[in-house]
């Protein structure tokens, strides 16, 4: 018998985006948000004194969720928080899931999912989506004790509509989760589904929207019947006092976060229509980031090519992404000189 | 079929011990160090800027491994941080243990390692310790894929010498992962296990010699071979930027913590003797709580009059625990609060 369970040895693990050290890049790959969080997050990390850094943080984060409860329009007590929205994740296939007890979700998608699936040893439904990326229909018939849902979908872009997922919830008798990390970006988003039903998890992150990446902070909203039993999984002090703080002082600036929001919005749509004068083919984005498709030049070639010039995008060699790149949003700047390189690199 | 996988609906969860929101009062519940934490701490929180908080950190943490690595005199691959001790303890359960794959550990001792046993859903074999808390010999035939040593033990304060450790890591199969979350406070530790045996993981926390419990930042230290399954359980990006930069300031900064341990030690000394004249039953303690039974008053009935005065220590309703209470050492002016209170309460 090895050290570590089957499932464990053989896994891959997950391949997180190239983090360059030198900052002088420009680095659309990890799909940060390119402004900087709130100056009221920058007050907070000023106010936080040595005693919180001595004590046990609040376990349940409730200056938190009171902010995030009042946002959502839902109760405190449908709010966790977790420390980034991969230990959400991690903590919902830990909840729901085992050898007996499979997870579906439509592909392509965040490839974390696989990953996890892999650590749990459940066993994985992956149903892929159609050309323009609709709701599968066999996800509702899977019989899949979690089914997860990236809305907006990383790495497409793409929106499914609150209504259609209300009809998948109502649907299952399994557990639906929302992955939302994007959701800042879309416009729309499935908050209000909590009220409805009791097998509907949203999960958010403040590494987007809120531009909070290094801090690791995102949540969860359930029914309290499901937050109960999600909070014993995590561990009692998943987030420290300082994110508690920083990520409260986030999400409280709503004019800021409004503002941010749409400018990245609106250097998504130029930078859209500028690849398609390019000839990419690019699926219309409700994110930070847009998936665009060149088969020729290969879009392995201008990737490495972009690397090369210290321009960093993200390529995934798997089959339906091997075609595409995914670029995050930038700065006007950082745009700029990624569409000034591909101007170089593309045929005329 | 319900939400939940069964042994996660059967769970009861974990009791954090309780955090008055008030400060004013006599907290000596949860084990904190009673002393700020360094002030070049403080120093790297202040030097915090935003674009840390807007990209994602260093996913290995390079910056902190390197840091631990040469104080403890191994190569940083042997280094893994994590969020808090806790999650490096529910990491190795999802390493190491599952149905077929069971843990061991000697009782009493954290309580939190069977709550993770139970939602990993592996069969738990929990060795008595004997009156003196010896390393129990069963524990080297227990034929467990993980066996933890919580070294110096929570709640006994008690101290197993390292090669009574490697002797044990050289019997048996699995993996032995000794917890050595007090150990700042004990004079010694198992560090030099990591370079002699592939099989033994150290963890260590930064919540009590470091006083960081607010910040959620612990490490791990094994052989490269264990290092690497681990971190393909971790989440990616575990620990965030400004963890990072705090933890490492805090473990570079020599001179402060060994002042701040000295403290601890000369009070817990000086509360051990004060308290045996109390005719309280004390075991010698290596860490910075003391286990302190006292029959007559109960223990359960002395918990409720110090909490009624606002002085909160911690008491454990189960077998060989209930009749004892865990006293964290205070500053000079904590313990004379708790020492006053019990002169008053306890008989003459």
């Amino acid at each position: 018998m090895g050290y570590f369970r089957e499932n464990i040895e053989k896994l891959a693990g997950y391949e997180p985006g190239f983090q360059p050290s030198d900052t002088e890049v420009v680095k659309l790959n990890t799909n940060e948000n390119p402004y900087p969080p709130s100056p009221m997050v920058l007050d907070a990390l000023a106010a936080v004194g040595p005693e919180q850094l001595r004590r046990y943080p609040d376990p349940s984060g409730t200056m938190f969720r009171r902010a995030a409860a009042e946002l959502n329009g839902v109760d405190h007590d449908c709010v966790m928080c977790c420390n980034g929205g991969d230990e959400g994740l991690s903590i919902a296939f830990r909840s729901f899931c085992d050898r007996d007890r499979p997870v579906a979700y439509p592909v392509p998608t965040y490839s974390l999912y696989r990953v996890l699936a892999g650590l749990q040893g459940c066993r994985v439904i992956e149903v892929p989506f159609d050309d323009e990326f609709n709701l599968p229909p066999r996800l509702a018939t899977a019989a899949a004790a979690l089914v997860i849902l990236c809305n907006p979908n990383a790495p497409s872009g793409t929106f499914i509509s609150p209504a259609e997922i209300a009809s998948l919830a109502a649907e299952i008798s399994g557990v639906l989760l929302v992955d939302e990390a994007y959701v800042d970006f879309a416009g729309q988003n499935c908050a209000s589904l909590i009220n409805q039903f009791e097998n509907v998890i949203i999960l958010r992150s403040m590494s987007k929207g809120y531009a909070l990446a290094g801090l690791r902070f995102g949540y969860m909203m359930a029914s309290p019947k499901l937050i109960n039993g999600l909070a014993k999984v995590k561990d009692s002090y998943n987030v420290g006092a300082v994110s508690l703080a920083l990520a409260t002082a986030a999400i409280r600036d709503r004019s800021y976060f409004e503002e941010n929001v749409e400018k990245v919005r609106k250097y998504r749509d130029e930078l859209t229509r500028r690849l398609e004068e390019l000839k990419f083919k690019v699926t219309a984005s409700r994110t930070n980031f847009i998936l665009a498709e060149s088969k020729s030049p290969p879009a392995r070639h201008l990737y490495e090519t972009l690397a090369e010039r210290r321009i960093y995008v993200r390529y995934f060699d798997e089959p339906g992404l091997d075609d595409k790149l995914r670029i995050s949003v930038g700065t006007e700047h950082q745009n700029r000189a990624l569409l000034a390189a591909l101007e170089e690199i593309m045929p005329r």
